[in-house]
């Protein structure tokens, strides 16, 4: 059980993330107008958010840009358009896939940018690749994590090494991704233990990026914070593929540090995500990303599912046992 | 940490209970259709489902009959329309409201009656009435629990004195009911450990029903199960009053025990809950129960809210801060 002084008291140390623009940006190809991404800036100062991530530095020449919103591609002078100088203490990420990001090209020094943190996304077995996307990105002055994505089907000993190695690198953060919205609390805990034993002897610290196919992704950020685990993402109203994400109003309303505002979150949710779903934009817990998550599968085929409007659960569940 | 042995294990004490008719009920108003129930009651035997309570014994002296479903008044010979003999492993539940009920007449000696289980719902201030109550059904034969509402906002020193008080009663079980859904796992771990120590006093058993204004019903429900609590209350699609409750299909996919089974309801849920949701029954997690239950409040003016379809939901909070 936790230490009943943790139950008001709170860490300096505490970051929130808004991943809206990136991870709910995978729902709508990108196409967010300037007037939300401008509403969604002004939101996160007044919440007192700590980081803002735009989107994907994803590579031009594999991904068509006639194709996809602006926060795909996040060029700086797109960035500079919603926020001039940044003069706030709201910081600025993007992500950067290992092999879809021309990082040594599309990424200037921080000094020419307005991005303060480059998020390195991986699997574990990209781990090579992503320590040279981390070396960039420090060398070039940015504040740097590494997102370890869809570790609910890793072998421990993989997770263990993959994190010695990032351990030796200039990045700042370990992510925890349960890109398959798999875990349960009890195993978050778990998993908290491993990555924050590596963090204290690297001197690193550990986020959390959670889905919520089995609607735990709040609860898997909380039970992670009571376990040590300092940066925290969510997206306003969840918005996230698939399932979606830790809903940032909930987040903001269980933090106890002050700087943390859930009304300004409320009213953002009001005016534009309500409005995102009414249009027909379509993300959040449903039963096929239960069973997607219940299984530890990709939900590739339960957005699948969601696309072509089908309601046959109990037959896709039949679909996604015998493909187990 | 929990011990890492239960990750796989399972106690073979833990029981599950349907709550869809009662807590669903109250939602529209009782009104389910005769196949509805049939097909829960034979999804509920499928998916290894270990108590079916089929809603309210209340009384009809104080509550129209005219204007609500059976499942408001659950007469032993409308339950018995649906199960005949109940020959199953599946036993039946009906809830009983302090001072809503009249008990003394209209429950039957469980010889004669299809019904299992009494559950008494009460406050901490009608503890007194509750003991008359548990004493009642005991002594008509059934088995009991106590469910304790709206345990948020008591004093740990009042919920102490009411559990010593019904362990000296024959009840079976306490249940710990966040009837607002304010509560947190963290916050669950240590009243869990509350009603575990008095349960262990007194031989008695724990259960839990949560609420979803937070998103944690099912969070909160598997917290306690691994905190020893072994009595948990789902409905499915957690269909239930204001943002409803644990989801049965997410309980039943997270228990290990194998003779519980997930597709049976998924089924359900597919053809029945789905279904209401269509028609317009609305319940479930929205951000006016979050805000309910982020500040500790009875959901009613959330459910206003939903049922005059506002949806300015910044003024909605505005009205219950000021409420605070």
């Amino acid at each position: 059980m936790k230490e009943i002084s943790k139950l008001m008291g709170y860490r300096a140390d505490v970051k929130v993330v808004d991943a809206t623009l990136r991870d709910g940006g995978l729902v709508n190809d990108f196409y967010f107008t300037d007037e939300f991404v401008k509403d969604l800036y002004q939101t996160n100062i007044k919440a007192g958010v700590d980081y803002m991530e735009f989107g994907y530095k994803a590579a031009t020449d594999m991904f068509d840009v006639d194709k996809f919103g602006k926060w795909k591609f996040c060029r700086d002078d797109d960035i500079r358009a919603i926020v001039g100088d940044n003069d706030t203490d709201l910081k600025l990420a993007i992500m950067a896939d290992v092999g879809r990001c021309n990082y040594k090209t599309d990424i200037a020094n921080r000094s020419d940018s307005p991005i303060d943190l480059i998020r390195v996304a991986t699997y574990l077995h990209t781990i090579p690749a992503a320590v040279e996307m981390i070396e960039d990105a420090a060398n070039k002055g940015y504040e740097v994590s590494c997102n370890i994505m869809a570790i609910s089907n890793s072998q421990e000993a993989n997770l263990r090494e993959a994190l010695a190695t990032l351990g030796k690198t200039p990045v700042d953060v370990f992510y925890i991704v349960d890109s398959f919205g798999a875990l349960y609390p009890e195993q978050i805990a778990r998993i908290a233990d491993i990555y924050c034993e590596f963090a204290a002897k690297y001197g690193k610290k550990v986020g959390i990026h959670a889905h919520d196919n089995q609607k735990l992704a709040f609860a898997n950020t909380i039970e992670a914070v009571g376990d040590g685990v300092d940066w925290l993402d969510g997206t306003y109203a969840c918005m996230g593929r698939g399932a979606g994400n830790c809903a940032m109003e909930l987040l903001l309303g269980f933090l106890k540090n002050p700087k943390y505002n859930v009304y300004p979150a409320i009213q953002f949710v009001e005016k534009h995500m309500k409005k995102l779903q009414a249009e027909g934009v379509t993300w959040g817990y449903d039963l096929q990303y239960l069973m997607t998550g219940l299984l530890n599968q990709h939900p590739r085929t339960a957005i699948e599912f969601t696309k072509e409007n089908r309601n046959d659960y109990s037959e896709f569940y039949k679909e996604i046992v015998a493909q187990d």
